[in-house]
């Protein structure tokens, strides 16, 4: 059983994955990026992942068969057990709970060289609306409290399998990132009865130099304060809380800008690797005045160093409004089209 | 003149570092490493950098010639400028200020290519002391309150010169993972009266299971909740707040457990890249009972992810109590002796 483990400092919770221990002698030769080869997740392979828990696909086709374009399975190496209760306690100062949990993959396309900056936006929309899917169905377990949703492009990004795929972890805590967030807002609404993101929405809006896309109801800008060059954030224009809260009729606009930021980074940038997080209240809570859901696009254009990792705070070369204006005016349509390969 | 950009939701500062900008265009090609070449840390090319602050050489030479075994100079491309106003200002709802520091190389050795596991322990105790003296020739400067003293070895932890070194960068702000762990253990200690660095060390002294090595007066462990496989902690067993005020006494000490570790690291897990770090207290405060300095010493042996990146939550697949095994059991000797270089 893996263990959630707290940092008595900061309190900090680290997943402490022992039963998919890479023993010690693991390390000594680098881990080498495995060859490109068999695939589990391509059209045909089904019966290769954990049987699915969802899918899109053709009326009149069967579960784990061919006839799908999206599909959601359990990760075979789970991070975190499904099964069991916390059991939170404690070892002397230190605190620690099993690691109970739900970790899923959205297997977004059935092409394997396929990337989401070519997705049809009605894939994209579709890819969406499954992650709103599972994250309604996952907060029925009253365990969890939060949803991490994320995509890592590229093997430079933390990728292991390169057909493309997000993936959804259910936790029974809030992430420290997101746990600070929730708390800079708060303090900025006790102090000014605002929301800290409705403002800096507001006032990106007035004065463009980092907006890199908008439309009706999305709007995506290079923060501010950006730790990485073409950092990118995509945030609804009105106050929505909780992103598994969207509507139907919000999902193309999401879809479009969510496509159109990446194309522009893909093209402009040579395909880079990249991240994207989504940023949502945990399901425990309702609505708040003050937190504000959002998805961060970090494109891996720079080495992180152990200045970063030593202290939270970050160098960036790029100042976020030479990459605005950048990808304002440049990359939404590829100069060569990339080959599509369709199976179904 | 670079930027100090706080973020607005959770209080971050960011070097936007627009005098060594990378153009975005910059980044369409991904950046390659550059070719091994030309050093300008090397012996004989002391005229490459920008003139020594601060060496340890043979009696009767002069600044910026040879006869050194120690250097430290400022960083041709520094992140910060020394000169000008912190200024601190507002932009809408944003704070920014002038990015004001220092940024300093401590070029470790004249040997290109040996690595702090292999120096000789008086090297090791004269690194340490370049450092204790430049921190505090730095905190004359009122408007630094903060000294971050970092290595990072190799290219994957960030290095950009191959030569050993490490680098120290003062600053007009508290990092936010320091803040964090002194909040942590303000904590704490209003709520125990008691440190808990200090704690730490004593329930990892009593268990044994996560200790790496111990002397006198230091101790190495895997902390209970590691970030990352074979993550090691440094800390004087004393409380000890300023890494500054070492004595020099203990520096002999520190220098064995320090050299001990790396050696250990680089000989059980084939010579991976790392970066440590420095935790410290602010050069502005004065003794604190609920801040302990440490180093934080961190192999890459692993991918980080989105997830990582986008939560504050990491998964880590080897447990301590394994790691620590392991480098108790192993690699304090190398089996073969890698080739030394001297020139002087």
């Amino acid at each position: 059983m893996p263990e959630l483990r707290k940092d008595p400092i900061i309190g900090r919770w680290v997943i402490i994955a022992t039963d998919r221990a890479k023993r010690p002698s693991d390390f000594v030769r680098k881990q080498e990026d495995k060859p490109a080869g068999f695939c589990p997740f391509c059209y045909g392979n089904e019966d290769k992942t954990p049987p699915e828990v969802m899918a899109y696909r053709e009326s009149g086709t069967k579960p784990n068969q061919t006839g799908w374009w999206l599909r959601v399975v359990p990760n075979k190496f789970p991070a975190l057990k499904i099964e069991g209760d916390l059991d939170r306690r404690g070892e002397g100062i230190y605190d620690l709970m099993n690691g109970i949990g739900a970790h899923e993959v959205i297997i977004e396309t059935p092409d394997h060289n396929a990337t989401m900056a070519d997705y049809e936006e009605k894939q994209v929309e579709e890819i969406l609306w499954s992650y709103r899917e599972r994250m309604l169905e996952l907060s029925k377990d009253r365990r969890f409290e939060y949803m991490m949703l994320f995509k890592n492009q590229g093997r430079e990004a933390g990728a292991s399998l390169d057909h493309p795929h997000s993936q959804l972890i259910a936790i029974p805590t809030v992430p420290k990132r997101v746990r600070e967030e929730m708390d800079g807002g708060k303090a900025y609404y006790d102090f000014r009865e605002r929301c800290v993101f409705c403002d800096m929405i507001k006032q990106e809006l007035a004065t463009k130099s980092r907006i890199v896309m908008e439309n009706d109801k999305f709007v995506a800008f290079e923060p501010f304060a950006s730790r990485f060059p073409f950092e990118t954030w995509i945030l609804p224009k009105r106050h929505e809380t909780h992103f598994e809260k969207i509507q139907k009729a919000d999902t193309g606009d999401l879809a479009r800008i969510l496509k159109g930021t990446l194309r522009k980074l893909r093209n402009c940038l040579d395909n880079p690797p990249y991240n994207f997080m989504v940023h949502t209240t945990p399901v425990t809570e309702g609505e708040l005045p003050h937190y504000h859901w959002h998805i961060e696009i970090t494109p891996k254009l720079t080495k992180v160093a152990g200045f970063e990792w030593g202290t939270g705070f970050y160098i960036n070369p790029t100042p976020p409004e030479d990459a605005a204006a950048f990808l304002r005016e440049n990359g939404i349509e590829s100069v060569e089209s990339p080959p599509i390969r369709r199976h179904a």
